[in-house]
C-alpha cells in the first residue's frame, strides 16, 4: 500500500494537497516548499539527500521546470540550492513512482533509463477536466470584476466546446446569461443544440460578434484577428483563457480600443485549494493509495 | 447543385423527411413510401425503372434492409414488388450519392464495384447525437406513463453516459429527478461531477440500485445480471433502451418481480416528425444541397 | 399525540396515503375506501358507527361531496350505504380533527355548530404547490402522447404563472423547449426575465401565437378565445389545464381543426402514490402527528 | 406623451438611466449629478432654478436623502449648494411627476399638500425583484474573491427566500453548488422542494450550519447570533446581504474567527450600468414614456 510520499517544489496547490494529506496520515517528505504552518506527519529538508527518495511517491510541480529549465521551487522564505533534472535522477531509483505535470523529452529519457513508472497530470484527461471547473469560475470572476453589467441577461459567447469552453458555457447559463457557443466540429454543434446554447459555426462568427457583451475565447490559435475584432462592440470585454499566447491579437486590440486579457493558470489564483484537492484526488487515484 | 433526390423505401421518419424537402421546393422522385397526401414536386412510382436513378442523391432506409434482407419499404396500401440491393445496383451510377443507415459488407463492395459514393448516417456522429434526444424524451414519457409516482422527487439512475445516457441524464435533472449516472471512464465520471450528477462507479453499482425508482439501461452489454437485479427494488421499473438484446436479464427480472422492459427505435415512435427533421437536416448537410 | 386516523370516501391518492400511514404504524379505520391488499393497522367498517368516530382524526375526500352531494366514496366491489353530511356529524365530536378538501357553507356552518376543527387541504398553499409537480408532469406526458415531434426544440407557451404555470415552465425548459410564459402582473413578468423565460404580456399574446407548437393554459377565464384561435398554428397542440371549464374555447377550436383538451384532476390520474404521499405529508404536518 | 426629464442628484446609476435616455431623445435636465461625457439632450444647471422644475417628471435618487437630510447629490468635482426637501417643493407643481426612493413622512406631507403625483421606486415590487439579480450577482463576485475554494462543489446555504433568496439560491445553482435554503414559512418550502433546492426550516438551521463552505444571509434580523456562530465552520464565509446592520452577530463572528461581511447596496457597485437600466424600464413604465 502506498503510504509515503516526498513533495519536492511546487506552488499553493501542491502545499494544499500535502495539508489534506498529512491531515489523512499519510508520511511525507518536503523539499522546496514552505510548509506555513502545515501539521501532521511531514519532515522538512533543507537539501537533497537518499532519505528523501525512499518515499513510494516522489510529487514534481505543474509543469514541473520553471523558466530555466529548474524544478520550479516555491523559494519564499527559504534558501535552497536550485535542483535540475540531473540532481533528482541522481537519487531517484524504482519503485518510486513520480508524479509531476508536463512530462518533456529530457524527462522521458531519463525515467526510461532508469525504469521509473510516472503520470504526467496534465496528460490526465479527468485531471483536465476537473480543472476546468476553477478556470471557468475564474472567468465569470473576472467578467464580472471587469464590467458595469450583470452576466445576467447579457449577451456572451463562448469560442471553443473543449473543456474549459463546456464548464464555462454550464456556468454562464445557470447565472443567467445568452450563451452562444462558436465550434467547428458537426457534432460539438449538435450537442450544442441538444444543451440549450446557440452553435455558431466557427466559419460563421463574423454574424454574431457585433452584438456581444462579453467573448470567451479558449481556442489556441489566432481566431480573434484584427479582421474579427473589428466587427466586436467597443464596450465588449474579451477574456482569453487559451494558453500562452492566446487567440487574440491583443495589439490590434488596443488599437480598436477593446479590451482585451489573458488569463492563464487560473486554478491556481482563484481556487488554490479546490485545486490542490483535484491534484490529491487524481494522484491518489493513479497511484492506488 | 444538389436539387433531386429519390427515396426507395422508408417509414414515417423518411415520409417527414420528404414532405419537409417537398415543401423546400426539391425534385423528388419516390418509389417504396406511401405519400399520404404530401403535395409538391414528388413523382411517384409503381416500379423501378431507370428515371428514378437519375437524381442527384439515393436515399435509402435506416437500416437500410428489413429482417429478410430486402430494402425495408412502407408496403401499407401498397402492392410492389420487394427489391433487393442487386435490384438497385442494376441501376445506379456516378455521381449519384446514395444516403443510408447501415451500410453492410455487400453494400459496400457493390458501392466499391461501381464507384458510387455514399453516406452511412448510422456513422455520422451528429446524427446519432440528435437522435438522441427524441430516444431520451421517448424514455421520459415511458416512464411517466408506467408509474405511479412522479419523476421529480424520484431517484433514477441511468447506466452509461454516451449520447442517450447524456441527453436523459440532462432531461431528468431538468425535471427534478435525482439523478445518478453509471460509467466506468475516468472522464466520463469528471464530467458528471462537473455537471452536478452522482457519479456512480460501474463496479460500485451495487450500493445504489436498492433505492432507485427508475433505471435506465444503455450500455449493450449484460450489465443488469441476476445478481445485479436481485438488488434492484420491487417497485423501480427498468427501462432498457440498449440495442438489442439489451443489458438485462429479462428472464431473471420476472421471476424476481420486477418491471423491466427493452424499448427500441424510439425517435420513429414517440417524435417521427421530429427524427424525419433530423434526417433531412443531417442529409443535406451530408450533400451541401 | 395524534395517533389513530379514520378515513371516509377517497381515492386512490387517500389508498396510498392510508397504506403508507399503516406503515408507519398508525391506528386505522376505514370505511367506503376499498383497501386491496393493504395491510397493517387498518380496521375496515361495512356501516358508519360511534367506534369510527374514535379517531383523533377524521380524513374525508379531496373534494369531500361527489356531484350528488355525498360523501366521495370508492365504492369499486364495496355495497355501502352512501353517506351524507348530516350522517357524519350525527358521528364525530371535539377533538377530532377533520382534514377535508374544499369546504363549504354547509361542512363549515355544521362543524361551527359543533365546534369542530378542521383543514382544508384546497386551502393550504402548500399543498397546492406540491400538487403543481404531477399536475406539471402530468401535462408534459400529454403533451408527448399527443404530439410528432420532442419537447426539445419546441416551441412551448404557458398562459399564467401560478402554481402550475411555474412548476410547468421549469420542467418544460428543463427538457429543453423554448418557453415563453404569458402573464399579466408586473411583478410575474419580472420574475420571468430573472429565471430565464421569454415573457409575454399577456395583452400580446397574438403576436406570439402563430409560432408555438405547445400551448398550455392555466388561467380560469376565456383566455383563448376565438379570435385567439385564429392565430394559433393548425398544428398546435392546446393542453388545458385551467379548472372546468377552462380557458379554451373548445368548439372554435374544434372548428378551426385545432387540437385542444382539457386535462383535470391529473395528479390523481398520473401520479397517485405522489399524490397521495402529498396529502400525508400536508396533513401529518397539519395535525402535527 | 412623457418627454421631459429633470435629474436633481443620484449616483452612478442615475447617471447611466440619464445617459440612456439621452440616447432615445428624451429632454433632460440636470442639477447635482456629474455628466462626465454623456451627449445628447442635456442641460446642466449650476443652481436651482424655476426651467428645472418645467420638466414632466423629476427624478431623485434611491433614497432620495443623504445620512443628514439633503437631497442625495453626486458632488464629485462640482460645487454646488445642498438642496433639501423644502427647496424642492419650493419650486414643484402639478402636473409634474416625482420618481424617488424612500419616500418618508416628510415626504409624503408636502407631496400631498402641493398635489404632487410620485413614485417610490422602493415600493414597486418588480424594481425589487430585477435587483436582486445584481444584488445575487455581486454576492457570488464576493464570495469567489474571497474564497479558496470554487462555488461549483461547495456547499452553500442562503437564509431567507425572498427575493434576493430566490435570484441568488438559482445562481448558485446554476454553477454548480449544493444549495440549502433556510425558510420559515411552509409555501416556501414546498417552493425550494419543487425546484430542487434543500429545503431548511429555519427552526432546524443548527443541523447544517457546521457543514457549510458559504452563508448567505438575507433575513433581516438576528438570525445568526452568537449560539448559530458557534456551529459554523472556521473556515466558512458569511456574506450578509440584509439592509443594516444585517442579520448577523458581527461581533461574535470576530471574536469565533469566522469571518463575516456586511454587503449592502450591491447593484450600484457591481453592476452600474445594469443597476441603471432597471431604474430607467421601470421609471419608462411607470410613467408611461
Amino acid at each position: 500500500m502506498t503510504r509515503s510520499f516526498t513533495f519536492i517544489g511546487g506552488d499553493k496547490r501542491q502545499r494544499e494537497a500535502l495539508s489534506l494529506m498529512a491531515d489523512m496520515g499519510y508520511d511525507i517528505k518536503v523539499f522546496g516548499l514552505a510548509l506555513r504552518g502545515i501539521r501532521g506527519q511531514v519532515k522538512e529538508y533543507a537539501s537533497l539527500c537518499p532519505e528523501l527518495f525512499e518515499s513510494d511517491v516522489l510529487v514534481l510541480p505543474i509543469p514541473y521546470r520553471d523558466k530555466e529549465g529548474y524544478i520550479d521551487m516555491d523559494m519564499a522564505g527559504l534558501e535552497l540550492e536550485k535542483v535540475d533534472l540531473e540532481d533528482l535522477f541522481h537519487y531517484v531509483k524504482p519503485p518510486t513512482i513520480i508524479i509531476l505535470g508536463r512530462a518533456d523529452q529530457d524527462f522521458m529519457a531519463l525515467a526510461k533509463e532508469k525504469s521509473i513508472e510516472y503520470y504526467d497530470l496534465l496528460k490526465e484527461e479527468s485531471f483536465s477536466i476537473l480543472n476546468a471547473i476553477p478556470t471557468a469560475e475564474g472567468a465569470i470572476q473576472i467578467a464580472m470584476e471587469n464590467s458595469p453589467i450583470t452576466l445576467h441577461g447579457s449577451k456572451a459567447l463562448v469560442l471553443g466546446y473543449g473543456r474549459i469552453g463546456k464548464s464555462l458555457s454550464r456556468m454562464l447559463k445557470g447565472i443567467g446569461a445568452h450563451v452562444s457557443v462558436g465550434a467547428r466540429k458537426d457534432q460539438d454543434l449538435a450537442w450544442l443544440r441538444e444543451r440549450g446554447f446557440e452553435p455558431i459555426h466557427i466559419n460563421s462568427l463574423g454574424k454574431v460578434l457585433a452584438s456581444q457583451n462579453f467573448i470567451f475565447n479558449t481556442i489556441p490559435y489566432l481566431i480573434l484577428d484584427k479582421k474579427a475584432l473589428k466587427k466586436v462592440n467597443k464596450d465588449a470585454l474579451i477574456i482569453d483563457l487559451a494558453s500562452y499566447p492566446g487567440g487574440t491579437d491583443f495589439e490590434a486590440a488596443k488599437d480598436l480600443g477593446i479590451r482585451a486579457r489573458l488569463d492563464l493558470s487560473l486554478p491556481g489564483k482563484v481556487a488554490p485549494q479546490t485545486a490542490g484537492k483535484i491534484i490529491l484526488d487524481t494522484m491518489l487515484k493513479l497511484v492506488k493509495a
